[in-house]
C-alpha cells in the first residue's frame, strides 16, 4: 500500500512518474492489426485497448477488478451560498451510497465496479478558502493518504468520484490557480445555482485566489489551501495509482480539478488517465483541454459521484471485449485489404 | 409478424406512423424528478430513459430482450473498385459472424444482445446502380420483408447492422438523392480506400444519380434503384419496428443511409430511433444532421456490423440502471434543492 510520509514525499513521487509498458502496448497493437476488421476501424476502442495493455502490462488487458472510489467532504465555503443544496446533503448522500440508492450505486453495478465509499470528516468542514487555507498540513496529508489507501496493486481500473456540497467552488479555484484565467471562466452552475449563486461562486474564487495565489508553491500547497478533503483524496489516489501501475478513469469537473495542481507541476501525471466524459459544468471543457485529455463521452451529465466514470467504463468493457474476443484474419480465413 | 404485401403497403405504413406512449413518457419523467440527484444532472441518460419508456409503454423500461440484426448483401457496383476489400469478404465475414469471431460478436456479447445474422443472396449481387436498378421490385420487397422478419413484438431494443463490401457507395447515393448535395459531400473512405478509390466512388454516385434520380418517386423506389438488399432490409426492419413499438438503435453511415429515403417521405420515421454514434465516415455527420438525430457516441468508429450500436447499448443499460435502481428523495431521506 502506498503512503505519503510528508509533503516532500508527495512531491518526490509526483516528480518521478513511471511510464506504461511499451512492449505490452506494442504487443496489443500488433494483435489489433491482425483482427478481422479494417485497420483503425474501431477508433477509440482500439486506443483504449492499447492504453490498458500498457498500464496493465498485458497484451490482452482485462476489466475484472474495477473499483469505483467515491470520496466525500464538506466545505467551509458552503456557508457563502455557492450551492443549490444545503451542506447536510453530503452526509445524506453518503448514507444513500451505503444504502444503495444513489446514481453511482446503479451505475457502478451496471459496469461491474465494486464501490468504495470514503467519507472524510464530514462533521468537520474545511476552512473557508476565501479567508484561510482549506486544511492544515496534517489534514491534507491525511486526505491524500485516504485516497492512496483505495489503491491496491492488481486493480484493473480505478474510477475516482466525489460528493461534497459546494465543491465546484474549490475545484474552480484550483483550475484558475493551475492554468490561469479569471474566476468566471472556471465557475459553473454546479448542481443548479441561479445567476446570483454563480456570481457568488466567482466572487469566492476571486477572493480565494487573492488570498492564496502566491502561497500555492506546489501541488500539495495548492490542494491544502484551495482544495478540500475529497479533492485531495482523489489527487492522492491518482498518484498512488500511477505508482502501482493502475489505470484511472477520471470523472467530471471536480475529479479533473483534483488533477490540475498535479498537472501544473508535472504534466505527465495524466498519462495513466482516461477522461470519462465532458460534463455540462461550464469549466470542464477548458479543463480537459488544459490537461490534454479527450473525453470518451459527451452526454451532458453533471452529477459527480463518479457517475460519468462508471458509464465510460462500459465503453472500456466493449473495447476489451473486441480486443480479446475477435478472431484474426488468419483464424477466420478472411481476406485482407486489396 | 409484420409483412409488406407490396410497394403500396410499404408506402401506406410509412405514411401513417404511430407515436410513443405519452402517458408512459410522463410517468418516467415524474419518476426522474423524484430521484436523488439534481434535476437533469444525468443529461442524456435521462432522455434515453424517457425515450424507451415512451416506446415500450412502461414507466420503468427494460433492456432484457435486445436483438442485434446484421444484414449482409453484395453489390454490383463493387466491380468498379469502390472498396478496399474484394467482394468475397462479405461472405467470409458472414462465416466469421457465424463462428463468433467478428467485432459484432464480441460487442453484442458485451452489451447482452442476441445476434441475428441475415445473409441476403450473397451469390447474386445487386445490379450496378450506375447503369441499372439495384433490384427488381420483387427483390426489393423480399429484402424489406427479410428485415421486417427480425422484428418481434416485445423486443426491448433492436440494433440494426450491416455487412456488404462496397455498400458505402449505394448509401452515399441514397443520401444525395434524399437530401441533395454533390456526390463528393456524401462519399468517404469506407473501409479505407485511397484517393483514387474515393474519386471512383464519387463518380459512381454521380452516375447513379444521373441514371435514377428522376425515377426515385418514393422511398421504395429509391431503395430499389440506388440501394442494396441489406440496406432495404434495414429499412424494412426500421418500419416494422415502428409498427410494433420496438425502439431502434441505428448504427453507422450505411444504417442511417437506409433511413434517408424513408425520412425524405416522412421525417417522423426517426421518432423511435436512437443514433448510436457518429462514425469516422465523411458523410455521417451531415446525414445525422439531416435526419435530426444527435449521436450518443463519437468514438471514431467506422466498422459497421452494428458495432457502434452495440457499444451505445451499453449507455442505454446505464441509463436504465439509474432510472430503475435509484432511490427517490423521500426513500433516501435526502433534502431537495434550496
Amino acid at each position: 500500500m502506498i503512503r505519503f510520509d510528508d509533503r516532500a514525499g508527495f512531491a518526490a513521487a509526483l516528480a518521478t512518474l513511471s511510464e506504461a509498458d511499451a512492449a505490452a502496448t506494442e504487443a496489443a497493437a500488433a494483435r489489433q492489426r491482425m483482427l478481422t476488421k479494417p485497420p483503425g476501424s474501431l477508433g477509440r476502442l482500439e486506443e483504449i485497448a492499447l492504453f490498458l495493455a500498457g498500464w496493465q502490462g498485458r497484451e490482452r488487458p482485462r476489466v475484472e477488478r474495477v473499483r469505483a472510489a467515491v470520496f466525500a467532504g464538506n466545505h467551509g465555503v458552503a456557508a457563502r451560498g455557492v450551492s443549490a443544496f444545503p451542506a447536510e446533503v453530503t452526509a445524506q448522500m453518503v448514507a444513500n451510497f451505503h444504502h444503495g440508492g444513489a446514481a453511482i450505486n446503479a451505475l457502478a453495478g451496471a459496469c461491474g465496479a465494486e464501490l468504495a465509499i470514503v467519507a472524510l470528516d464530514l462533521d468537520r468542514p474545511t476552512g473557508d478558502i476565501c479567508v484561510e487555507p482549506a486544511m492544515s498540513e496534517a489534514d491534507c496529508l491525511d486526505a491524500l493518504n485516504a485516497g492512496a489507501a483505495v489503491v491496491e496493486p492488481g486493480l484493473d481500473l480505478l474510477l475516482l468520484g466525489e460528493m461534497g456540497i459546494a465543491n465546484t467552488t474549490p475545484a474552480a479555484a484550483l483550475c484558475a490557480q493551475a492554468f490561469g484565467g479569471a474566476a468566471e471562466l472556471w465557475v459553473g452552475r454546479g448542481t443548479g445555482v441561479d445567476a446570483h449563486g454563480l456570481a457568488r461562486k466567482a466572487e469566492a474564487v476571486t477572493l480565494a485566489l487573492s488570498r492564496h495565489g502566491r502561497g500555492c508553491s506546489d501541488a500539495f500547497e495548492a490542494l491544502r489551501r484551495l482544495g478540500g478533503r475529497e479533492i485531495a483524496a482523489m489527487a492522492g489516489a491518482l498518484l498512488a495509482a500511477r505508482m502501482s501501475h493502475v489505470p484511472v478513469m477520471l470523472d467530471g469537473f471536480i475529479g479533473c480539478a483534483a488533477v490540475a495542481p498535479l498537472a501544473h507541476d508535472n504534466p505527465a501525471i495524466t498519462g495513466h488517465c482516461l477522461a470519462a466524459h465532458c460534463s455540462a459544468e461550464a469549466g470542464h471543457e477548458r479543463l480537459l483541454a488544459a490537461l490534454g485529455l479527450e473525453p470518451l463521452l459527451r452526454l451532458g451529465m453533471r452529477l459527480g459521484e463518479g457517475s460519468g466514470a462508471a458509464v465510460a467504463t462500459q465503453i472500456v468493457r466493449s473495447a476489451l471485449a473486441a480486443h480479446d474476443g475477435m478472431a484474426t484474419f488468419a483464424e477466420a480465413a478472411v481476406a485482407g485489404a486489396l
